[in-house]
């Protein structure tokens, strides 16, 4: 049967599919969660989805909305003409007939966590560990009995010059099975060159990869094909572990204070990998023991505890990690169900908290190759930064706390339905326009995530609501502006327009916790441009799902990092996976990824002299002292100057 | 306490043992088995043991019998003059006052089958793969955050040199509390200055090794300390699998035809292995856990099994083996309980019937370092078979069928109490004298044994009973020939002597499985010196424990190998078990045992066209034409000439 390539976007899910499933069919299919409230009878009109062009013509697949069954009637009713125009349909009445790559909007994603964890397209390069090579053997006779394994060393070594490789015992059990049922031609995958993985009979060996990001929130697997580097399904879940702490230094506590702690974190995250495999095995039509290999980034926590080993000298001071180095380990030994003789390349740390995961993001954007310098932001549920070029590279660990992710913050929340993402102030009149993520029309706010927490404090800041200082301000007279006991608040979206049926606020508190985040990773920022010796960032990066969402403008607004151009400041999505996903398919990212783990200097903030009082300098909006050319205009008037 | 080393001979057991202990309760503890009906009460005089002298004074360790309580007034009365003399004891009655090495004689030994697997004393070059290293690191600090690991690899650098070290995932999970346990003083085993196998707090870790012997009907184990070579501890039982079959191809058999039979079987060896462990380390007062290697010997059979890969291929033509080269894994891989890093080395085999316990033979003896030429017979439940010298070597494998074991022989027996070892015959009357494997006084004969079998024949031959050809005199007038339907019969013990009620005989088809077994061996011996061009052997050696207790001069009578001077003819006792405690003890035993059984050549001796000929030649008794000038006078009259 035809089976061709869908791929949701924002979500990054995909598989192959069957001519003629509807596209509502297909993302229940493949996990991608899409609204309808009709259950698929063509009347709601809640399951919109754009075709998106450009992707497959850029892979040289060409790709049209002929892809999909002409628009229907009850499409050309229930769509406005210019959705249309753009490439909307109904899911449940698009068939596939070809390749297409959709873009699911907001309003139609269902009700779960919003879990983004996309694919970004980045040029790899395919060099992948484990490589296949097909063998026609010589059949043993009385007179050459020689043994199956040496046997098969023999051709390898004649007919593809392949070396003093080794095997281990589970590839040993299957060899004579395999030779004979091939009737001794027969395909073989040989990691980095050194030891035979697997052996199938026959001349051709399926032959995938999966790339893992072990974020504290979320896991995400990229399964790739390792003979074409192309992603062939993805799957995104919930760390099971946030049920044991919302954040690293949690877990850490719990391992801490409960016997067998660590060996129960360690399975749940195993567990969760297993399902992971499951998923992305069945999305892609293929079975878990044509994995081959695992390629895993995560924070240094998550490093051990997926390691099974114990995380707790990275919770306490002088917070030093058992292992920094990369890793290399079978599978099995950790009790991932893929091929049993599957190894698991693990990238290294930089240092107590600066995990894999900023090793990932300092391979995928290679600042190390470049001219300028780069300050690369990661922030997940910590804040990881890079500063330099190639000429030297410095990171550190900024204590963020949760705050920019809607945690600690009065009305703050994941970024899951319901949550306000957007918000803007009108200055002359402080009314306030916010947009939510929903899965359904007439969604009311249930609070803020954090892109709107961004948002509102900036515009707030911009409105003259909040002072340079953080203080609320006590000139403006606004209904919206109310006292709590003792604390101002800023009402963002009034009692009666909520799903919670009181005011959704900004409270001093929540611009005090915004305030100590952003000036962390502002202080360490400059902490390490002092050291570097420079005075102008070129480039700033936002790394992972958090840098994807917020509007940068209002990131600089507020203050988050030192000045430059806006149109310099760029996010890269999850730049770890990305790394994670590199790493994979070419070996030469995992050379590159030892050498600048070791290369790139850790800067322990908290020892540094100045940075006390580049924090408290950082505390203000935007800064105390610095300038922001590039906010020129932009500012709020008494801001102007200094 | 002081513990003093007691060894029990042949049996091989031993063991640390409080001062004060009788010999009697030592004995129970170390599982030796020594025979008392009066249960310790220093009446029935039944557990006699020897003093053995000289084996500390080689080892550099003063042992008189001053080791023990004086000699009791009880021994003195049970004892006779001649006994007290040659340092008899009773094992009841002498105390431990220091170390001892003590013989049970045969008569003196429990009920139990006689599992003879002894510890021989040969040379060996200490030169283990793993070594172990006191290590002093730096405490952590906040300016020096290294991790566990690199701080480890550094320490282990500068202090001694060792670089490009790698570790494995349980020794990097007991990293961090070791080095804190010690402050920052540790010891740590390194395997082949490759891996770090085990890290321990403070500067000493206790380092064991256990060689693995495993035969079709025994397994072996001899636990050595690592740091002196020493054997700590000997523990030996049945092969477990001895239930699905007695011989190597029954057992391929079940495997071909049982579902899951292989891993029934893979899981029987682990679990005797497990016991091997448990006792092994109970005996020297360690723990599994300091076990941080073995080294493995065992027929191709044994061998495939222990891996847990088919050893189907080696039980059918053309009889190739999975792997023939020498293997390292985890032990934890197959579930052997002891240091989980801990490393399994697999000695190489030669052949589909050549396996890892002849190269075990091959290294203990090696002949490829000597100018004389050897013939080594290596008897288990197989015969293989290796001529040669320094210039070349080549080996074969015999079908000698299990009839010198005793099996098939109408009333053979395994090596247990009641089996008839010693025969011989007196040619003018015929009559019979034998000797008994025995528990007890006045036991009465069950079965023949091996050994007994050899002795028989070549007895039987020597008085005319049987002809050259094999068959049975009808010109000889004895009461002692009968007619047992169609077959002649000689009574060896006639029914009243038994315990089995009739008469023990050796009949005509009995002479028949014999003369088939040893002409496979002679007929051999013949291809591999024809093919090497040499008319003589120089030595001829006996390996395994057959080997040991057959009477030389009886087993060239009847012509199981050719004419050799009968001093020459030595016994090696267990040199697998012995090359796999070389090799566990020094590396380059290990590289020798990869060059040689790849130098070995393997001769297929069904192929060989003369192989039938010399077969049917060899048939005879010692020989249809080879002529034996080392039997000079021991052959019967009517063979001297020709």
């Amino acid at each position: 049967m035809n089976r061709h390539l869908v791929i949701f976007q924002p979500s990054g899910q995909r598989g192959r599919i069957e001519t003629g499933k509807n596209l509502l069919e297909v993302s229940r299919e493949l996990g991608a969660d899409i609204e309808s409230i009709c259950g698929g009878k063509k009347t709601c009109g809640k399951c919109k989805v754009r075709v998106q062009e450009g992707f497959f013509e850029r892979h040289g697949i060409e790709s049209r909305s002929t892809h999909l069954t002409p628009l229907s009637d009850e499409e050309k009713d229930l769509l406005m003409t210019e959705e249309i125009a753009k490439g909307y349909r109904l899911a449940c009445a698009a068939q596939v007939l070809g390749d297409v790559l959709l873009f699911v909007p907001e309003e139609s994603r269902g009700g779960k966590q919003v879990v983004r964890k996309e694919v970004t397209l980045r040029k790899i390069t395919l060099n992948p560990a484990v490589k296949t090579y097909a063998v026609r053997l010589e059949k043993p006779t009385l007179t050459d009995p020689l043994g199956d394994y040496e046997r098969l060393l023999k051709a390898l070594e004649e007919q593809h010059g392949l070396k003093g490789l080794t095997a281990s015992r589970p590839m040993l059990a299957k060899l004579p099975q395999a030779l004979r049922d091939g009737d001794w031609q027969a395909s073989v995958a040989v990691w980095m060159g050194r030891e035979i993985l697997n052996v199938a009979p026959g001349a051709y060996m399926r032959c995938f990869g999966l790339a893992i990001d072990i974020g504290t929130t979320t896991i995400a697997g990229y399964l790739c094909d390792l003979a074409s580097g192309e992603v062939a399904a993805v799957h995104s879940l919930m760390n099971p572990q946030v049920t044991y702490g919302e954040d690293v230094m949690s877990r850490v506590t719990y391992i801490m204070t409960h016997e067998g702690g660590l060996a129960e974190l360690h399975r749940e995250i195993i567990g969760a990998l297993n399902e992971i495999v499951a998923a992305v095995s069945r999305n892609a039509g293929t079975d878990p023991a044509d994995i081959l290999e695992l390629c895993v980034v995560g924070n240094t926590v998550m490093h051990h505890i997926f390691l099974d080993i114990s995380p707790v000298g990275i919770g306490v001071s002088p917070f030093v990690p058992v292992i920094q180095s990369s890793v290399d380990l079978k599978a099995s030994e950790l009790g991932i169900r893929v091929n049993e003789c599957a190894n698991v390349h693990v990238l290294p740390i930089e240092a107590g908290f600066v995990g894999a995961d900023n090793v990932g993001v300092l391979i995928a954007e290679a600042p190390y190759e470049k001219d300028e310098t780069q300050l690369i932001i990661d922030i997940g549920t910590n804040g990881e930064i890079l500063v330099g070029n190639r000429e030297k590279l410095l990171s550190a660990s900024c204590a963020t706390g949760p705050a920019l992710e809607g945690a600690h913050i009065k009305f703050g929340m994941r970024a899951a339905p319901g949550a306000i993402e957007r918000v803007s102030i009108k200055p002359e009149n402080l009314e306030v326009e916010y947009r939510i993520i929903s899965g359904a029309d007439g969604e009311l706010a249930r609070g803020i995530c954090g892109s709107g927490i961004i948002d509102a404090i900036a515009e707030m800041f911009r409105a003259g609501v909040v002072e340079k200082s953080g203080r609320m301000s006590k000139s403006l007279n606004s209904p919206r502006l109310v006292q709590d006991g003792k604390t101002r608040e800023f009402i963002l979206v009034p009692a009666e327009k909520t799903a919670i049926g009181k005011n959704i606020t900004i409270a001093t508190g929540d611009v005090r916790a915004v305030q100590l985040a952003k000036s962390a990773i502002y202080a360490g920022s400059k902490i390490l441009m002092k050291k570097l010796g420079i005075e102008k960032i070129d480039r700033v990066v936002l790394a992972g799902a958090f840098g994807t969402y917020i509007d940068r403008t209002c990131a600089m607004l507020m203050g988050m990092f030192p000045d430059c151009p806006i149109e310099n400041v760029i996010a890269v999505g999850n730049a770890a996976g990305d790394g994670a996903r590199m790493a994979l398919l070419d070996v030469n990212k995992r050379r590159e990824a030892d050498e600048q783990a070791r290369r790139v200097e850790y800067v322990e903030l908290t020892l540094e002299k100045e940075f006390e009082r580049e924090f408290v300098e950082a505390m203000h909006f935007p800064h105390m002292i610095d300038q922001f050319p590039s906010l020129e205009g932009l500012l709020p008037k008494q801001e102007d100057r200094k």
